[in-house]
C-alpha cells in the first residue's frame, strides 16, 4: 500500500513510519516539523539526540534498503499544496497523527489555546476536505484519546466509541445509537472531540472511510525498527508540557528527581507502549471500513493504572522517591477507568504490559542519555487556569516540597 | 447594560442592536462586513436596499436619540484587537451572531468549507479565550441552530440541550446528563456542534457564562424599530445560498416564480419571525446563568411546518404555484420535528404566528422591491455533494420543469 504519514516526525509517527516501511509500505511523511520549533520555544529537546527527519530517512535507507519519502507540509496552511499533494500521490492510506497534542502545552496561554484549536481542527478539517475534493478514496486513519470523555464518568466501562440511549417518543421508547459523549478537560483534548464531530459529518456526507484510534498514554521508546541503528532512536519527552505521566517517572528515576504526582495521585489512566502502538496502526490500517459506514472507534490502551500506583511502582523498582504536588489541572482528583479493547484484541494484538521489564529498558535509555537533561525543564508548569498556573512546581529540584513520601 | 452584539451588521443582529437601544441599553456593533463581501462574490444583494452600517447608525441616532457604535473587527483573524476591545470597553454582555450562517453556501465548494469551518471555529474560540484571558465576566448569549440536530430523529420531542441517559456500571444502571446528541448535516450546522464543544469546556473550565439559543429559521423582515426610518430597513435575503425557506416562497410569490420545493418537501422545520428573535434575546439576556453552571441552552422557535404545507399556503394565499425539484441536499426525505420551546414560553415570550397576518406585510415589502430582484439568482445551485450538484435548479423561470402541482 502507500501510505502516508501525516505528522510521520513526531514520537508516535516515527516509529510507525519505520515500521510500515518494514512491512513493504511504500511510506510517505508529511510534516510542517512545527514540534521541532516548538522544542525550541520552550527550550527542552529530545532526551534522545534526534537526527534531522531527512537523515533520519538516510539512515533508514543504508539499514534497510527501503525509501522514505518526506514532504514538508503544513496541513493547516497549506490547503492548495495538500490537495495538489493527494492528487499526484493518491495514497491508499492516510495516518494522521499531526496535530498540537500536549494538554498542558495547549494551556499555557491565549496564545497557545488558539494556536491548538486553529491547528488542530483546520489540519483535520482541511484534510477531509482535499480528499472529498479530489475524490481520493484512501482509508483514514487518525489518532484521538481516551482522554476526550474526561475523567469523571461514572464508572461505566467506555465502549469503543459509540453508546445505545433510550430516547422519550410519543409512540414509546427508542433505542438510538449515539457517538459516547464526551467531557474533554483540556483544549487539547478539546480538539480531538471537535475532530469526532468533523468525522461523523464526513462519513456520513461523503463516505469518507475514517478509523479514529483512541489511545491511551504512550510509554517507553524503543520499537524493533528504531534499535536498528542509533540515529534511527525515537523523540524522547520528559519536559513538563510534552512528557507523558510514566515515561516522566522513569526520567526522574534516572536522575534522581523525585517522581511528582500531581493531588493524589488518584488519577486512573490509560496506557500502551510505543511497540504495541505502532502495531495497532498496521492492525487498523488491515480493517478499513466501507464508504458509508460510521466512523469506526477502537480504544487504542492495553492496562489502566493509577498515577500514585505506578509512581510507588518505580519508586520500588528504583529507589526513588515520591513527591505530592499540587494539580494544575482542573479534573477530579480521583477516578476510575475501565476501558474496552475487544476489538484490537479480536484482531490479534498480544498486549506489552508494564510487568513485562519493558520499564527497565527506558531507564536504561534515560540514564544513558541523563547528560542532556536540563532539570529545570522536568517540572510541569502550565496550569489549567491562572489560580491553579500559581500553585505549580516552581521548585525544580523538590527540596522545599513538603509532604514527600 | 453595555452590550456588545457581535455581527451587528446582519440579518438578526442589525434589529437587535436597534431593539435593544430603544430599551436603553449601551450597544456595541462589531462586525467584520464579510457579509457584505459574500454579496459581491455571488453578486447578490439584500433585496431590501441596505445602507452602510454607519449610514444606518447615524439614521438611528436622528430618529431615536441613541448612539449606536461600530467597531470593524474581524474575530477570527483580529484577536489581539479583539482582547484590547474587551479590555478597554468592558461589556456586560455580549451576543454573539457573526458567523458564517448559509448551510448551501458552506456547501458550494472546499473553499466554501474550510472558509466556513474556519472563520465559525476560530471566531467563538478567540471570543472564548479572550474573556477569559481579560478576566471579563460577560454573559456570553450566541446563536445556534435548531438544525444541529438534523432532521432524521427517532420522532423524539427535542429538549432544550441536555438529555438523561442511562448507562450500564459494574453497580448498575446509572443516569448521565449528556449535550443532546447533534448529527448536523451541513458544514455550517457542523460548525455549530463544534461551537457546543468550546462552550462545554469553557463553561466548566473557567466558569464562562454561557447561554446557547438553537434558533430556528427566521423569517419576517421588520420589527418595531427597523419600521420608523426607510434607511433602518432590514436585510432581505432571497438568492438560493442565503435566502431561508419561508422568505424565499414570500419573494417567489411576489414576483411570478414557482415556489421551489425540494424533494417532496416533507422536511419539517422550526420557525420564528424576527419580531420574536430579537424579544426571545432580550428575555435571554435577562436570565443569565451564573459562573460554574453548565450551558444554558434554549430553543429559539415558535412553531414548526412541513416545507411542502409551507408552499401550499403561500400558494393559497397568493394565487403562485408550487414546483417540486430534485433535493440538493443530503438529508432524510421526510422527517417530523417536534420541538419544546417552555423556557422561553415560561420567560414571557408571546408567540407571532404565521397565521397572524404577517405574511402578508413580507409579500408587500417583497412586491415594493420587486424591480430590484435578480431572476436568475433565485434558483438554489449549492449541492450537498458532486453528484447531487449536477441536480440543482438550472432552470430560474422554472419553464422545462417537470413536475408542477
Ligand atoms: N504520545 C501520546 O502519549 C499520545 C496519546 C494519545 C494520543 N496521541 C495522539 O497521537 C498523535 C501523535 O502523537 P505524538 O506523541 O507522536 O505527537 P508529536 O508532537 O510527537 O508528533 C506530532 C507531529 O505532527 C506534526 N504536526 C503538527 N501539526 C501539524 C500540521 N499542521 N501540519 C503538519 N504536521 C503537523 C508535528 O510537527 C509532529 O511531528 C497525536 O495526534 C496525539 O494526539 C498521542
Ligand atoms: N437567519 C436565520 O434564519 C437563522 C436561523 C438560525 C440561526 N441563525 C444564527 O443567527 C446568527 C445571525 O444570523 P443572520 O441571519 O443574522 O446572519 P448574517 O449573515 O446576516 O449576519 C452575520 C453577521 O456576522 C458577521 N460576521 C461573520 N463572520 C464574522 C467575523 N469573523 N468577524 C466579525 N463579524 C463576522 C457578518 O459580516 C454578518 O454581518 C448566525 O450565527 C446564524 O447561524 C440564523
Amino acid at each position: 500500500m502507500r501510505i502516508a504519514i501525516l505528522g510521520g516526525d513526531g514520537f508516535v509517527g516515527w516509529p510507525t513510519c519505520l515500521h510500515l516501511s518494514a512491512k513493504g509500505h511504500d511510506v510517505h511523511i508529511i510534516d510542517n516539523l512545527s514540534r521541532r520549533w516548538i522544542d525550541t520555544e520552550l527550550g527542552v529537546q529530545s532526551l534522545t539526540p534526534m537526527d534531522s527527519i531527512q537523515e533520519r530517512c538516510r539512515i533508514w535507507k543504508d539499514v534497510s534498503g527501503e525509501s522514505l519519502h518526506f514532504h514538508l507540509l503544513d496541513l493547516a496552511k497549506d490547503y492548495e499544496r495538500l490537495k495538489q499533494w493527494l492528487a499526484e500521490y493518491r495514497p491508499d492510506a492516510i495516518v494522521h497523527f499531526a496535530e498540537q497534542r500536549a494538554a498542558p502545552y495547549s494551556m499555557k496561554s491565549d496564545r497557545h489555546k488558539t494556536y491548538t484549536v486553529d491547528n488542530n481542527v483546520s489540519a483535520t478539517h482541511n484534510l477531509l476536505t482535499a480528499l472529498v475534493e479530489t475524490g481520493i478514496d484512501a482509508h483514514l486513519v487518525h489518532l484521538g484519546t481516551m482522554g476526550v470523555y474526561g475523567y469523571s464518568s461514572v464508572g461505566a466501562p467506555i465502549p469503543e466509541g459509540y453508546l445505545d440511549v433510550e430516547i422519550d417518543t410519543p409512540a414509546g421508547k427508542k433505542e438510538q445509537e449515539i457517538l459516547y459523549p464526551t467531557r474533554p478537560g483540556s483544549v487539547y483534548h478539546m480538539t480531538k472531540s471537535l475532530d469526532q464531530i468533523l468525522f461523523q459529518f464526513y462519513a456520513q456526507n461523503d463516505g469518507v472511510r475514517i478509523t479514529d484510534l483512541h489511545q491511551g498514554i504512550v510509554w517507553g521508546t524503543h520499537t524493533e525498527q528504531t534499535r536498528r541503528h542509533e540515529q534511527l532512536i525515537n523523540r524522547f519527552d520528559y519536559d513538563g508540557d510534552y512528557g507523558t505521566v510514566l515515561n516522566r517517572f522513569l526520567i526522574q528515576a534516572a536522575i534522581d528527581y523525585p517522581l511528582t504526582v500531581h493531588g493524589t495521585g488518584g488519577q486512573t489512566r490509560a496506557f500502551i507502549h510505543i511497540q504495541d502502538s505502532v502495531r495497532c496502526i498496521e492492525l487498523a490500517l488491515q480493517d478499513a471500513p466501507e464508504a458509508g459506514d460510521r466512523v469506526s472507534i477502537f480504544n487504542q490502551m492495553t492496562e489502566t493504572h493509577r498515577v500514585r500506583d505506578l509512581a510507588e511502582m518505580v519508586a520500588g523498582q528504583t529507589g526513588a522517591r515520591v513527591a505530592y504536588l499540587p494539580n494544575p489541572r482542573k479534573e477530579a482528583a480521583e477516578n476510575d477507568l475501565i476501558v474496552k479493547n475487544d476489538k484490537f484484541l479480536a484482531l490479534g494484538l498480544e498486549p506489552t504490559t508494564l510487568a513485562e521489564g519493558l520499564l527497565s529498558e527506558v531507564v536504561d535509555v534515560a540514564k544513558k542519555y541523563a547528560h542532556r537533561i536540563d532539570r529545570s525543564r522536568v517540572p510541569a508548569v502550565s496550569g489549567w487556569t491562572k489560580a491553579l498556573g500559581q500553585r505549580v512546581e516552581r521548585d525544580p529540584e523538590g527540596k522545599s516540597l513538603k509532604s514527600v513520601s
